[in-house]
């Protein structure tokens, strides 16, 4: 892993429930500096976890001061009902005194089994373990505690210049299947070091969301617990004029670190061996092209084709022929990795067999669609279904 | 298998192609009485197969005299342009010179591997042999067939008594993956022993296909080639007077042989372990009931869990709170088997899990989901997502 950079006013620290998932670090805690903003955005789904209620609820209450972010994995605390609320209102309480902070300004979130009652005391405990240990450096570790079936921490960190200054940004997510937008990964914590307008920071949030985490799936289906947070730390020696150039640059790389993390979720999907873009072009408008976009990467006929190495463009072509936004694929062009597949909805007099069938082997799949219908594009990433998919899932619980 | 009975002016031969099956009979020709009449509905999908769209054209210029269905199972004869066309016609048009009929009243259907052009001078073979052979008995060699990826057969036949009279119907169908309505089944072939209004064969099949072939998923993929074809003899003897009760009956008789041939299909989905009946009531109106009960039939991960032996009903709720229609998940209720899971949104205080985990072991799973919104229903089947289907699927072309 390349090098991570601290970022000034953000100290982490985690320890073990001794739950689930036995002494491995299952609760992390964050602790911002007073200076510090945050914007937020939380799952879509009608169903919310009980800790997504109440941090939603504080986010729009935070009063000055330092914040501390409370995580836990093992347990979603999700349909868990009025004693599920009341477990998070403990905990947040009890750490906001230990912390000696406002109890509205300890956002919790909370990722793994639903509908089991959280063992709250024993997370309490290892938050406030947590909490004796804060520290600026403790970033791989951090990564590593909010893991549910992933298999590998997902960390990106990068430092900018900007004018003159460093500007350091890091941050990491978790989420490997119940993935899809609106919105994305389960849980993603992205931090900058600097000082910036709050709503600048919300436009540059909600614009790396929606090429990233907006725009990957895994199974079409998504969590009570989906949270993405971008704070700025707050950070004076890297203030951030509003409307500047300097902005722009920020937003660029914070857009980048997303899209960083995206990949990583598609590449850690579960059971996944390949990544799969799916690049839709020449849409009459958007929202033709992002429907065309995730019904290709979420029909199961097209996964398990890219999981078994078959260049089986007819079941991509089928997949949008059933897309409610379509009504004509005479003019649907396909290639898969550069290889020529459909040409005006019918097999493309150029496509080779031989060579589809080498270019499908790759870990990295492009499958590039143009409708013929306009200008619009939407990309979507995806990743493949393999038994091993099947055999996660069948077996989460047990 | 119970006793077929056979439908007086319906032929059935079959024979070999000698290509994708080797020797296996994959040819079909069924020769109508002239006083027949037909009812066809055809695939959604904006990708039609070559035969779908001559089939479409040709029942609707059909002329006085008998008719012949063709019906070929290894080869789909999809996206192979006008040559797929050309071909189709080809074969048609022989077959309707060797017959003595009009080649308009030759109607064709393919079901098998998208892209490939068809070995039609084969195929074309195989029709006239299976021409030679036409008998009123062959219905098991023809339900046979038209297989692809299917295990077994789906053959139904009743025989109902109307006034006095004995009506039999007898049908069979096809079809383990890629299905899902507007509508559903590859390949549906139904016959009514007797005379009725073509209006009314109309009506009767769109009722029957609306909680069959239109309420049932797989994995949520159609196909280019889907098509369903409800054929009354003609019989004079068994004349059925429009708008009776005898027609009632009749529609009724015919709707539970589509039920039960769909019940065959979710059976035997691709890798399928169990059927699943997702039963949705109390929604505000039928588009949310029917809305949930395809996303909560098509969700990867609730199919996988049943695969498991899971009673995993978080992942029903979650697929309940992502469907479009839903944003309000406080009043649901969902039990599983007769076990009760959910109550407004949260676990069944009733709720055990050992007997939960006793009754989700059961090969038919029945998921009942009330919305607490209204009073409107939708049921939808499906079957459960195992190793197997990722293994059939990533392998078929290979």
């Amino acid at each position: 892993m390349s090098r991570i950079y601290n970022v000034k006013g953000v100290k982490l620290g985690c320890a073990s429930s001794n739950t689930r998932y036995g002494k491995r670090n299952d609760s992390l805690a964050i602790a911002l500096d007073k200076k510090s903003i945050i914007s937020g955005k939380f799952t879509s789904n009608s169903f919310k976890a009980a800790p997504i209620k109440v941090a939603q609820k504080n986010l729009k209450s935070l009063l000055p001061g330092e914040k501390v972010l409370l995580i836990n994995s093992g347990n979603a605390n999700a349909a868990t009902g009025i004693k599920g609320i009341n477990d998070v209102k403990k905990y947040c309480k009890e750490i906001s005194s230990l912390y000696g902070i406002n109890s509205s300004n300890v956002i919790p979130f909370s990722t793994g089994v639903i509908g089991e009652p959280l063992p709250t005391s024993k997370y309490l405990s290892a938050f406030k373990e947590a909490i004796s240990l804060l520290n600026e450096k403790n970033w791989k570790s951090a990564a590593q505690s909010i893991l549910t079936t992933d298999t590998k921490p997902k960390l990106i960190s990068k430092e900018i210049i900007i004018g003159k200054k460093k500007v350091a940004i890091t941050g990491f997510a978790k989420g490997s299947g119940m993935i899809r937008p609106d919105f994305a990964t389960l849980l993603s914590f992205v931090f900058i070091d600097g000082k910036i307008n709050s709503n600048s920071l919300e436009r540059i949030h909600m614009n790396a969301l929606s090429e990233s985490f907006e725009a990957l799936t895994i199974d079409g289906d998504t969590s009570p617990n989906d949270s993405s947070l971008l704070v700025a730390s707050g950070n004076q020696e890297n203030f951030i004029k509003k409307n500047s150039t300097d902005e722009k640059k920020l937003g660029k790389a914070v857009k980048e670190i997303f899209e960083e993390l995206a990949n990583l979720l598609a590449k850690d999907a579960e059971g996944a061996t390949k990544k799969i873009s799916v690049n839709v072009s020449q849409g009459k408008n958007r929202k033709q092209a992002k429907s065309v976009a995730f019904t290709v990467a979420e029909s199961p006929l097209v996964k398990t084709a890219m999981f078994g190495n078959d260049a089986n463009w007819g079941r991509i072509l089928s997949a949008i022929g059933r897309d409610n936004e379509i009504n004509d694929i005479n003019k649907v062009t396909i290639s898969i990795n550069g290889q020529p597949m459909v040409k005006r909805g019918n097999l493309d007099p150029k496509h080779s067999e031989k060579l589809a069938a080498k270019a499908i082997k790759k870990k990295d799949i492009e499958i590039n669609i143009k409708l013929g219908l306009g200008k619009s594009t939407f990309k979507v990433l995806t990743s493949d279904f393999s038994e091993d998919y099947v055999l996660i899932n069948s077996d989460y619980r047990s």
